[in-house]
Parts: C-alpha cells; sequence; structure tokens
C-alpha cells in the first residue's frame, strides 16, 4: 500500500514525492526497503504495489526493473478497505489459493530475521485456515500515537494455533490517551496495531462480503472487467461511487476468526520527524545531522540539509528540515503539527509547495 | 567608509555583497542610506566612496548615477586610519580648505532632522578651528558592544565651542564590561563612540602627520602621484608597506583639539542579527517575519526568508536568516558568534560561502 502522501514529512514529503518515495532512514526509499524485505519470501513478480496515478511515475523511475503490470492504480484514494479489496481481486485472479501480505510501504522495521519468522508463521496458518491474521507489535512503552489490539492470552479451543504463537484477537483499541496507555502497557495483553496483515485473497474478499457487502458488490464490478477494455472505466465509476473506509474498522473489528501474531522486530511507523530523530544515529551531542552543518554549542536536533550549509548557534531541541524550495524549523514534540502547515499550505492553495 | 564585509551578517553579507550593499531595514541599500542622509548638507558631487576592487563592481550596479570616479579603491584593508588619510589626500585636492564628514556606510539613523542638526554643528566649528570633531551618541542602556567617549562636561577656557553644544574630549575608553558600562552610563559624561567624524581635510591629515609619522610619510608619496599615471602602483606599492590602525587609536585618542557633539537621533551600528532584530517592527507575537513564513505558536523570533516558504512551530527567541545556499538558525542573545562560523568558512577554504 503505497497510495498516501505522509504530510507529516513536509518539507520532503511532496504529492509527487510522498514519503514511501523518499530515503528516510538509510541508503534507498522506504517503499524499496519494504519490497526487500520481503525477499526470499515473496517472488518479485508477485509483488504489487497499489498507489495511485501521480505517484507511478516516480516509482516506475526509482524502481528500474519492477513490472509496470504490478502496479495498481486507484484513481481515488478510499482508505484501506477498498484498496485491499482491489488489491484481492488481482492475486485471486492469478492464484485462487493465494495468501496475500498487506504492507504499508512507509514502515521502518530493524530485526529482518524475525519479522521474517513472523510473516512466515503467518502466511502458512493463512493458507491452512482461511483466518484473518494481522502482526501486533509488543509495545514497549506507552506510546498515544497508535490503536492497539487486545489479546486472548489462554489457550483453548477457540485458538487452534496457539502453539505456533498466533493469539486470538479480543478486540481493537483506538488511539488511547495517556492513562489508558499505561493501563494498556500494564495488563500485557495489549499489541501495537501495525497495519501489517496476512490472508487468503479469498478470506478477507468473503469477510468484506460479509462485513461490508455495499463495497464488496462494487469490487465485483471491477473483478469482472478485469482484464476487459473496461477495466478502467469501471474502475474509475466504483470509486467515485464507494465511501472510504478502512479495513480495521471496517472488516477486522466485524470478521469472524481474526488472529494476531506479536513480534519484536525493531518496527517503526516513522509516523513524524520526531520519530525519525528517535529511530537516527546521533553525535555526541545527540544530534542527528545529515547535510553540510556547522554548529556552535548544538544540541539534540535533527538537522536535514542536503544541498545548503547549515550555520547552528547555540540551537537546543530542535527539527530542522531545509529542502530547495522550503524551510521547516519545528521544536521537538511538536512534528505531529507539521500536518497543520500542509493543511494550510492547501487551504491557501499555495500548491507548489504541497 | 565602505570596505568591510560585515562578517556577522552571514548568510546575507558576503564578501561581494557586504552588509552596507545589503537591504537591512527597509528600503535601499545601508551604503544608499548613508549618502541619502547626507541631502541638503553635502552635493551629491562631493560624496566619495571609499572601498575595494570586489565591491566596487556591485556597487556602481546598484547605484546607478553615482559618480564612478568618486569611488576611491583601496588595495587592500588597512584599517580606518589609512582609509581616511587616502579619502582626506583627495578631498584636500578638489579644495585645500575642504570639510570632511566621515561615515561608516552600515549604520542606522532614524531621527534625519537631528542627525543633520549635529553635522552642521560640526561642520561649522570645523571649519573655523581646524579642530577634530566626532559624533557620540547619547547611551540608552549600558551597552558592552561598544566603545565610549567621556567628555568635559564644564565650560571653559579650553572649550571655546560649548554654547554651541560641543564638549571637549577627556579620553576615549575601550568596549567596557558591564560593570563599566553600568558606572559609565550613571556618571552622565559617557557618549557612545559612533565613528563618525567631521573635520577639515588639512587638520587630519596635519595630525596624522603629528600621531602618525610614517603613515603620514606614506600618504604624501599617494599626494604626489594623484593625477598622475603612476596613481595606481604608487598607492599599491603604499597599502602593500603601510600597517592597519585605527583612527581612533592611531590619531583621536593623542591629537590636539579633539571634540564631540553629543547626538540623540536613534543610532544604532546594527552590528548584529541581534541589533536587527531590535530596531526591527515586530507583530503581537514579537517576531519580526520577513518572508513566506507560516507560524505555530512562534515568539520572538526574526525570520528572514525572501524566496523560500518557512513553516514555525513552537519557534522561541530565535534568529533565522534562510538565503539561496544557505541557513542560520541562532539562538537570540548569541549573534556575535555568527563572525565564528565565517571564520570557520574561511579556515575550510569553503570560498562559494564567503
Amino acid at each position: 500500500m503505497a497510495g498516501g502522501v505522509g504530510s507529516r514529512f513536509w518539507p520532503r514529503s511532496r504529492e509527487k514525492t510522498p514519503k514511501h518515495l523518499l530515503q528516510i532512514t538509510g541508503k534507498g526509499t522506504m517503499l524499496q526497503h519494504t519490497i526487500d524485505r520481503l525477499d526470499s519470501l515473496v517472488h518479485p513478480r508477485d509483488v504489487f504495489i497499489v498507489t495511485n496515478k501521480v505517484q507511478k511515475g516516480q516509482m516506475l523511475k526509482q524502481m528500474s526493473g519492477f513490472p509496470e503490470g504490478n502496479i495498481i492504480v486507484e484513481p481515488v484514494g478510499r482508505n484501506t478497505a477498498p484498496c485491499i479489496g482491489l488489491a484481492a481481486l488481482h492475486v485471486r485472479k492469478l492464484d485462487p489459493q493465494a495468501v496475500m501480505v498487506v504492507l504499508p510501504a512507509d514502515h521502518m522495521i530493524k530485526d529482518l530475521q524475525e519479522f521474517r519468522r513472523v510473516l512466515a508463521v503467518a502466511g502458512e496458518t493463512a493458507a491452512e485456515s482461511g483466518s484473518l491474521l494481522t502482526i501486533g507489535i509488543k509495545p514497549t512503552r506507552p506510546e498515544t500515537g497508535y490503536g492497539y489490539i487486545q489479546t486472548f492470552n489462554e489457550e483453548g479451543e477457540h485458538n487452534p494455533f496457539f502453539a505456533k504463537g498466533v493469539l486470538k484477537v479480543k478486540t481493537f483499541a483506538e488511539k488511547p490517551n495517556l492513562q489508558t496507555a499505561e493501563h494498556f502497557l500494564a495488563s500485557g495483553d495489549f499489541l501495537w496495531n501495525s497495519g501489517m496483515f496476512v490472508w487468503r485473497a479469498d478470506a478477507v474478499l468473503d469477510q468484506i462480503s460479509r462485513c461490508l457487502p455495499d463495497l464488496h458488490a462494487e469490487l465485483m464490478k471491477i473483478d469482472r472487467a478485469i482484464g476487459t477494455p473496461q477495466y478502467q472505466s469501471t474502475l474509475d465509476q466504483v470509486y467515485g461511487m464507494i465511501r472510504g473506509i478502512s479495513i480495521d474498522y471496517g472488516v477486522m473489528e466485524k470478521a469472524d476468526s481474526v488472529f494476531v501474531i506479536p513480534g519484536s522486530f525493531g518496527w517503526s511507523d516513522v509516523g513524524s520527524w520526531d520519530e525519525v530523530y528517535s529511530v537516527s544515529g546521533k553525535d555526541a551531542g545527540g544530534n542527528s545531522i545529515n547535510g553540510k552543518v556547522i554548529q556552535i554549542d548544538t544540541k539534540n536536533s535533527f538537522i536535514y540539509s542536503p544541498s545548503k550549509v547549515v550555520a547552528a548557534i547555540g540551537v537546543d531541541d530542535l527539527i530542522v528540515v531545509n529542502t530547495d524550495d522550503a524551510l521547516l524549523i519545528c521544536r521537538k514534540g511538536r512534528s505531529q503539527e507539521v500536518k497543520e502547515i500542509v493543511d494550510y499550505l492547501r487551504r491557501k492553495q499555495m500548491n507548489e509547495f504541497l
């Protein structure tokens, strides 16, 4: 899933160069990292990207060799349920028994081996059972920026996969306040909702049919048009009609047989510049510097300026992102508010900066 | 006098675009303001600029109509005494009785009427007496960044100009520490040394002859070469030999008959970005903003970014100067340290940023 913009990465993320097409940590884009991570688990020809028209060109330019036919283009963004449904149609056409791994294209994962182990278990379980599986992250702090998944920890006849480390989902919880997050962390049976899913394509379409029958009916119109000259017009028409809804809210919370596999593989959704700072290497002064930066007495700051020289004097706890046409200076801890800057630019139709 | 760079205005000030060739406050460059301020006192054809080779081209480009022959080019900078001596030679050639007003090209003055009144009194006094006059600024705070002039406040036979508001100079004092500055301010007989002088050209050359005989001897070589084909080679040779010394240290502290006229005309040497912030207009949040700046909860900051959009979130007490190729982010109160950045760039031979 590589369709969003990642507004909170402004001024680096733009409509044509969204977060997942940027090098945020290390070499390679986040999308490329997401694909590379599947190496040995998924054959390259079986990797599909769901994106939009604006991003497709840039994507093909960055990823020489990626088959253009494996890029599924949504006419407009309608949140994750239609996106995943559309992808499931394409996957099922190739193989009616296919297991799908659904991954956001803009997450960071440090421990690849553990990640692959978890995906392999999830894949086996999905293949043999028709269950919906999601990957839950063992929480390390009372984070208020993520949704949570509560699990049944005990074994029982309702969970035939317990021995493999698979837990049955009790409920999905929205982003909590700090007190609730602390309670979740202490209880031991809550996991972070990573937004990564594993299931058979036919299984998720069955559950969409049960939980979102209107969406399913529309998807069936697309399904019939796949491979015909009417595909594009049908897709455009259907996407014009359907309402946006997330797979979590629309399907996962209501579906039968939903399981989660807890993982600890250094996951981060890298959802803000603060998060990038927190996962970055730092110098002795606590600074994460990228570019020609001359500093005097500068501490605990994130400075990114690949092409322009920056002089920082007496700077503390600041996030500085300096691109060719725009500059962000943000107090550390407040980078969620970058979204408001992008909203402002949009309201004022300052399109050259979007 | 328009020969320095004004390193502390980096990244705006560069070797080719020094402080006095920039618009720092209001419209027009500081040099242009300095010249415009003399309107009605000095005929435009009698205005001379002393500068260097690198700046001359840019200067002529900015000031259409300024006579190229009135730009005196020093081969190298040798501080103010040689600069003023050289200018005095040229002025004396035009008119042996001429009174010179010597002004740094990078100061700010708010009350033009009072400034002109003070200059007129100084001019008259200099013309009739052959005295050296300097303009002293009535201090408004215990500033440690300026030199001070101590005066004799009482009338007496040693001061025939007392009735005109002219005071005899007792001594020149270097930049004081805060305690001394507070003492100076409380005493009532100290003025800020503005570096502006008024005297007859022949009088200052006489005093250079008395106080700096070596310099005077060298200047006489130039004097004999003015108007001859040997002028440039003589100038180059003399400037290669002489040592740099300031007019204050070299002449004013030792000369006979030195007077000061106290003025209160909203003077500032605008010596740093902090000073620019302090003389600038501010919005309700105490910000001085120049450029496309989108702010959330930003206070008491100076932000200059004429061509690039800046988003500031939760920024306090910061100086931000964003030019096409370089960015300064400086804690307020520390802009004197900008000089260290320029020193660093020079040491590292990062000449494109100098």
